[in-house]
């Protein structure tokens, strides 16, 4: 797989609610870093972070609105959306990934406004 | 100039504190998206937007740290960073750049945290 076909079947793994089969697409030491709420690492960082979203969670769907690449540098524009119930949430978000020779992902690092991650994630929760 | 190229002088520009000549790169109806803020249209979106912002700032200056480019694409990954005075802010910011084929500005899309953005601004504006 080229960088660009790895970080695609990573998000394909993630939206499928498969955490384990995507953490065999990064690297053992992977940054994965939200940047406004700060850095975890590692396949249990990323677990950490995301379990227990994905655990609440019923459907996650994440659309590529546009994606570049250039060597093993990948960006993407996406707008992530979580479903629970009959809610949907929609976080825009753009990404960045870095893999290494092997074609493992060493870094992830998504840039988003965490306001709109809190007011929306808040009303998602919210009981009818 | 490659599409890459223009948004690298465009950021140059900014980062002189040009808003005219930087607008000199970009079509008139612009789209300038700061998202979690909202969206303004054409240079004088733009002016309106930066232009109070570049009057009441000392130096700016624009790092970075990776960028890609495919057809008429452009993501870049950067530290915005504003000075007044002797302080310094930096915010991070992930960037979205269409072109059009004469190989300008159509679109410019900014990804950032709006908490950082306004404690950070409050740092720098505050009297000492």
């Amino acid at each position: 797989m080229t960088p660009l076909e790895t970080v695609n079947e990573f998000i394909r793994r993630m939206t499928d609610m498969d955490l384990d089969r995507a953490c065999e697409l990064v690297t053992g030491d992977v940054e994965y870093d939200n940047v406004p709420m700060g850095k975890n690492h590692g396949p249990e960082g990323i677990q950490e972070i995301l379990g227990p979203m994905v655990d609440a969670l019923d459907e996650v769907e994440w659309i590529i609105h546009n994606e570049t690449a250039s060597g093993n540098l990948v960006m993407n524009e996406r707008s992530d959306r979580f479903r629970l119930g009959d809610k949907w949430m929609t976080l825009p978000v753009a990404g960045v990934f870095e893999l290494n020779d092997d074609g493992k992902i060493t870094l992830w690092r998504d840039y988003f406004d965490v306001g709109t991650f809190n007011t929306e994630m808040a009303r998602l929760m919210e009981q009818p």
